[in-house]
């Protein structure tokens, strides 16, 4: 194993950006969004940094999506001035959204009369929102299939002053249960074909023309057709992860971001090394493969970078600051203590937000919100 | 639903912490190790803060145990003199483990010859070691019934000049697995067993007389005999958590963590309602009821506090920034949008360690070592 300077100075728990890696996850989801004359309204929460940020804005990017308060607040203090809150609107930041609202261009998602009817009360300003849409996922939206009440909130909202009806979103989030890219298509297509007949409901009805905003990562990535929708709001694609590659939505040369851990514990026994990275690091998200719940896969240092994925090696279980590696006797004879792996976490966006700062491969500390 | 002063500030997830619980829970924790004539060295990891660590000192504790570098070093700003590094040693980190071990008494932990031979090289002054015994938990240390391994380590160490032998240390995390408190006391008392039997077979090979450290929360706190142990290093149990109280490993009136959420959507169709509150405040941890996985049980806010659980309510599912809650309809019912309710974790150290901040019942802000 050659062990590079960008790795000698690492001596604890680091996350790894590969720039290179981002920036082309960027363009190439970008360029797919200007071909087919998509809003490309990227969803922040995987990165939440200002200099990451700025590689989208090279690339063209303007208008961003992000899922808190506290994160417009962080993305507008650097400039963005298009800002979608995607989670159902948090009444009790009233006050931050109204100083918001005064700054930037922001829209929220609404999906209860209640929550519409507070914020005509509370805004002295106008804010666009969006009918929050279940198209499928059974988290947070009013169902596609029950359009009775999704009329009579567009109603409401085109009665009020302060409150616009921008259009529906919705986050077509079973994608990530799909088995195979094909069955991504299928669940992405049929979320875009719900949206659809949502929007000819609301028109028969006469409760106006309303734009359509979709976005979850494998269906954007993995449908060569957007559909037709008016935006999409791909958040993970920029880093990707062990899942996304696992469900196929992208290759191992596309994922930008890896755990480096250094090990401190070797149990051939046990077919397992125990390296320093736990929850705390890695977060404790999860994936199945194999029928199998692990926490993420395992790479080698090689070059100023990280290799291939290490065949049958993965993250079995963790605890606050260990995490157990399980890998083959034959890559554990020529581990030793004090070594780093690699570890591509199940899922990129929450080992982001517990670690707060990457370092990229050319020796650079980015920061997050976080930090 | 009476919504006191404390709720009213209260706009986004917040980690609330009754302050009189957790000294409570100190004070009771340490009079059992007092009166048993074994050392307190409470593991802190699970409040990280310098604020909470002084709720301690007022009992009378000197000595801590935390799990990593970085977290000996904020207690170590803080006064606290006696430090015991709760993770085999990590070898990249020396330079700051030998600034550390010129400042404060430093104990850290061993397992494999490698790290035993790298500490001697590597250190100026003396520095004290518990050999990691693997007393039946399959995470990290020396296997209790492979005696050879352990007897050749306390030799080599007992040969170095800067590496002291205080004892054998072990962490019987497998009473987190256990069905029952009287599980609990069995796998407890099994591991407190084993060791007496490695200290034994040290003694009898000439390798010198050991110390003894265990100490997980539910064996430290349904045991009543701690079994002639040296030390115990329990953390968990200054604010315990749902996973603590479906063990039977302390009462309701026990808990002194519970996250504040708003209320963002509600679903009736589904039992269910959403809150702002998801992996990044509650961490993505995870028990098991009744053979079905969650993060979290449930309560309202009631008077200065929470009440009781909420009968059959529980955080179902998470992601980044939704909490899935299922309740009876007809709690859901009485629920409005923007209500708060509080969720008691299903591990409390995670939640500590991603929110980094406290509010007491008093309305206080406590921070941690990492905001």
């Amino acid at each position: 194993m050659i062990i590079m300077a960008i790795f000698e100075q690492i001596v604890k728990p680091t996350l790894l950006l590969d720039s290179e890696r981002a920036i082309r996850n960027i363009r190439r989801m970008g360029k797919k969004a200007g071909e087919q004359q998509v809003r490309f309204r990227p969803h922040f929460k995987t990165h939440q940094s200002a200099e990451v940020g700025e590689w989208f804005r090279k690339e063209g990017v303007t208008a961003i999506t992000v899922s808190s308060v506290d994160m417009a607040g962080y993305f507008a203090d650097n400039g963005w001035q298009d800002i979608t809150i995607a989670l159902p609107v948090n009444i009790r930041q009233i006050q931050a959204i109204r100083e918001l609202s005064g700054r930037v261009h922001l829209e929220l998602l609404v999906e209860s009369p209640e929550s519409a009817a507070y914020l005509e009360q509370q805004l002295t300003g106008p804010v666009d929102v969006w009918l929050k849409i279940d198209a499928g996922l059974g988290r947070t939206g009013l169902a596609w299939d029950a359009i009775g009440p999704i009329v009579n909130l567009a109603r409401q909202i085109n009665q009020s002053s302060h409150v616009r009806l921008r259009g529906i979103l919705t986050h077509a989030g079973q994608t990530y249960q799909a088995k195979t890219p094909d069955d991504v298509r299928r669940l992405f297509g049929e979320s875009v074909q719900r949206m659809l007949q949502v929007k000819d409901a609301l028109q028969a009805a006469g409760a106006g023309t309303v734009e359509i905003s979709v976005g979850d990562t494998p269906g954007c990535s993995l449908s060569e057709s957007l559909g037709g929708v008016d935006e999409i709001r791909p958040g993970n694609f920029v880093f990707y992860d062990a899942e996304q590659y696992a469900l196929g939505a992208c290759a191992v040369q596309d994922i930008a971001v890896a755990l480096a851990c250094p090990v401190v514990s070797k149990h051939p026994e046990r077919g397992e090394a125990v390296v320093y990275g736990g929850a705390i690091h890695l977060s404790k998200d999860w994936m199945y493969e194999e029928g199998r719940m692990m926490h993420g896969l395992v790479a080698l240092p090689e070059g100023d970078g990280w290799g291939d994925f290490l065949a049958g090696a993965y993250v079995d279980r963790m605890s606050q600051e260990h995490g157990v590696v399980h890998m083959r006797s034959e890559d554990l004879a020529k581990l030793h203590i004090g070594d780093l792996i690699c570890v591509v976490p199940a899922h990129s966006c929450l080992t982001v937000q517990v670690m707060g700062e990457y370092l990229t491969l050319e020796g650079k500390r980015v920061k997050t919100m976080n930090k």
